[in-house]
């Protein structure tokens, strides 16, 4: 028997300039394609309580802003409710948003690429407003 | 040092008509079973953005039914805010339950079987009206 | 070619007094020194439907109180739609938590500890009112 993948770890760096979803699809590929990896697991884990990741529709931009609009709404910014307002009127409401939705995501490789749907796109959710620089780790195993 | 199992991938397609949640627990640990894995992980990995994947409580009906209306309520149909109206009343919706709940779901296997709790089974959650062929990517590694 | 290690399960037993958010970082954190696991993948897999798994900010407490208040605002005790109220009025608000948050979770280890980013922790959400023993299942795997 022989084994010729058990597993290896990479950095993506994302910086953004603005909240909303950004799509790392493209990134994600080119670390799996770049890795070797044919048939195995492909997990992101992003190292912050602010932004988190999604899968969602990569094909009609209305969908991710009625998305991005809805949870806005429901998370409103200035809720009398935070007693958290030390770093900003975006800060909380962007804990919670990352509550409600992921911090890891695991995609299955199949014959060497990421098994999404026809209509799936990997993204980056940032709940902040001003600019940062997301750190994702990409663990890749058979 | 001798090693038996590495990885595996399955797919489960799933046929829905309604609606709601689908238990899928013994569809994935007849995989599980079939896959010979005795100690392990399982990943579900959901290859659409209107479902979800969940894990809830498999005795009680009334919990997910109550679930299931609660999250009709939170996220209703024909909602003002709406722009992304093309694909039908329910597809906005859909996006957004979908990302409030879980795209992918790992879970261990000891001693051959998935680590469910007693109380525990899986779901296809779907959030369209009409019938679907749903596919899950089932990836289960040591 | 050599392989050292390929996969662990443990288990981690969480005792809750209350609601709320436990943290239980340091509690995985020995668990994975314990392994001797130096890159690989940590999931944590919580075997309830009434509790759930996340990461979040495990700096200021204010934060993490917020989050909890806001999340009992969202989905409150005594809601008329509620039909499965048997097992108390904090049992089908328990579930709804659970489902919009997450059951699995999953960290890489990097240089035999967890990627955490520098203001994350690893949390046990109790969302029942009385005592509890929360089991975990943690894999390890290369």
């Amino acid at each position: 028997m022989e084994i010729q993948w058990v597993a290896m770890i990479e950095q993506l760096e994302i910086d953004v300039r603005e909240p909303g979803l950004h799509e790392i699809t493209a990134s994600v590929a080119k670390i799996v394609t770049g890795s070797g990896l044919r048939e195995g697991l492909c997990t992101l884990f992003l190292r912050h309580t602010s932004a988190s990741l999604t899968v969602q529709e990569n094909a009609d931009p209305s969908a991710r802003r009625d998305l991005e609009a809805w949870l806005d709404r429901l998370v409103p910014e200035r809720d009398p409710l935070y007693t958290h307002t030390a770093e900003g009127p975006d800060d909380m409401p962007a804990h919670i948003k990352a509550a409600l939705t992921t911090t890891s995501l695991s995609i299955p490789v199949v014959d060497g690429r990421l098994a999404l749907g026809t209509w799936q796109g990997i993204y980056l959710w940032e709940h902040r407003r001003y600019r940062n620089r997301r750190n994702i780790v990409v663990h890749m195993g058979s």
